[in-house]
């Protein structure tokens, strides 16, 4: 029997998908993380399902340390008490020498991984080229084409490339324990300011009514008030009639609120989920769900035109090897890279 | 008059860098970290001038709070005690509010500002688009071919961008501090394992012993060898006459120093110092610096030529009007953004 087409095996897969087989699940994922042919042709067909139900995209990070493994299990219990299904998606740094990711799915989130509401899959930030985001939100579009409720998206560290990573959900949850004060002026220029929930870790340590006094001083300060101290609150618009002095914002702002868990007691964690339920209320509310979706989309089809030029270029021109023939001189200084990417440009106009 | 043409202006310039003008430099850089027009021509001219001297890139990466900024301060002064010339990139995450690296500039390492020996520059990660350490590793060849001896890359965060930033540089420190031993196994992948160099700063606070132990134990297993402790040491190749049991490790392998330092005081700055000239050394002697230089290069010709086709794309063909055009379509689910990019790869193809 001859081996199957590529077409006849996408569309088994997309069979699978549409009867909820997991094992297809899996495999579709795969295809999209590795960027396998016919990967378009798949996201092409589940982009087409999305956007019908309310799924809640929830991204998850915060500095190594602070506990977000512990915290998204608790997560994924709760919505289960709830009977939603849940889909968590790790995203690892990489090893350069022993790979990131490998370790991940089997050690995390014992508790919740034999049952079959819950997805986790772990994720290496190698080989997505600055592209981890627009991997990540391909296989969060799989996810929830496959129906499920929410998916949480939790990133290990708080660098750039994380931060990029949590932004493409909806609501993102930065967590920090209390030694975290230490760093705060530092993580304060766009660490900080990312989320729409903050959630301090470990709260029975001591320092963490500081932090959170730090941290709503700091939102005060974003807003342009310094004396505009955000109440402790789960969340919810910001109130129409403030006190004198505060600035005014109107009912479609939303007061990003600090809270406290001991997510390794459960502690804190049944306000957590009544805040990101209230934060994603708020955005269906004030239209600001369709909005964010529709920018997302926008820049998401940017990343996905520059993905298939480079691969266009380097797999389908003569642009290896033409770079290849120049490295010695560009080592040597005889020419430059930027000489050699003009070079480039000249044939892959000229459709060589 | 009329105003000097962009070829005069670049020639203005170039002679400026020639003559050592720091005003050059600065406006060098920002043309450089802006892509302003010209600014392939401002780097070929500056490649053509590298690689004669022994400069000595040096990145400095590590979670927030531990100290690098004072660590870098107090290099920078050591560095100038021994008359060398040292520059200083810092690259902060950015705000998507304020701008991250716009205070940068203004309150770092004040001590060492006002010296002409010293030039110190900081760069926002926004705008980079996935190219922030291609342009970290631009703005550190303009300093290079304007002659700096030393140039100190410290990134703020330990995420996956702030990693690759760092990687440029020659020699990489990663700065920890007792605490880090709390998240030292999550850092283990990926983070640990990229430096040639551990400092332990703060290291009179307790727990720093014990963390000292807990890198060279993950240092002896990374090299297959649980049992195989690296001593504590000022950085050295690894000695060939190793006692029986422990890996062989040849004369052109490494052995990365666990160094510990209480910056603020100036404490194991000295030290720091001696084993950073030593990995120098080591790469020198060795073929390992002409090797590693010849393999970022290659990288770099390659984000040269993806960032060169990419303007190309967005600038100069029917690009963006396409996708401007497709974009309701792609929000109502009728088109995907993989059908977008297969139409604009298409009208690129055809040269329109």
């Amino acid at each position: 029997m001859p081996p199957l087409s590529l077409d006849m095996r996408l569309d088994a897969l997309l069979d699978g998908l549409a009867r909820s087989d997991t094992a297809a699940l899996a495999r579709a994922i795969s295809l999209v993380e590795n960027q396998r042919e016919g990967f378009e042709r798949v996201l092409s067909a589940v982009h087409k399902r999305l956007g019908k139900r309310g799924t809640q995209r929830i991204g998850i990070t915060g500095p190594p340390g602070a506990g977000k493994s512990t915290l998204t299990e608790q997560l994924v219990r709760a919505y289960r008490e709830h009977g939603l299904k849940v889909a968590v998606i790790a995203v690892d740094p990489t090893s350069p020498f022993t790979g990131g990711a490998l370790l991940g799915d089997r050690i995390r989130m014992e508790s919740v991984s034999l049952d079959p509401g819950v997805f986790i899959r772990s994720m290496a930030t190698r080989g997505a080229q600055g592209g981890l985001a627009t991997t990540t939100e391909e296989v969060a579009d799989v996810l929830d084409a496959f129906g499920f409720d929410r998916i949480l998206i939790e990133t290990v560290g708080v660098g750039q490339t994380e931060l990029d990573v949590a932004a493409t959900a909806e609501t993102t949850v930065l967590v920090l324990v209390p030694e975290s004060g230490d760093g705060i002026q530092t993580l304060k220029a766009g660490v900080m300011e990312i989320a729409e929930l903050y959630v301090i870790n470990k709260s029975d340590r001591p320092g963490a009514d500081k932090l959170r006094q730090e941290i709503e001083v700091m939102l005060g300060i974003r807003k342009g008030n310094a004396f505009a101290h955000v109440p402790a609150h789960q969340g919810r618009p910001a109130p129409s009639n403030r006190p004198a002095g505060r600035q005014a914002v109107g009912p479609s702002d939303w007061e990003s609120p600090v809270l406290t868990t001991v997510a390794s007691k459960g502690e804190g964690i049944a306000d957590l989920v009544t805040a990101l339920d209230r934060h994603h209320d708020f955005l269906e509310r004030t239209g600001k769900f369709a909005e964010r979706r529709k920018r997302r989309l926008a820049a998401r089809t940017r990343a996905v035109v520059n993905r298939a030029i480079r691969q266009w270029v380097w797999d389908e021109t003569k642009a290896e090897e033409l770079v290849a023939r120049r490295l010695d001189d560009v080592s040597a200084g005889i020419r430059s890279p930027y000489d050699v990417a003009a070079e480039v440009l000249d044939q892959v106009r000229n459709g060589k």
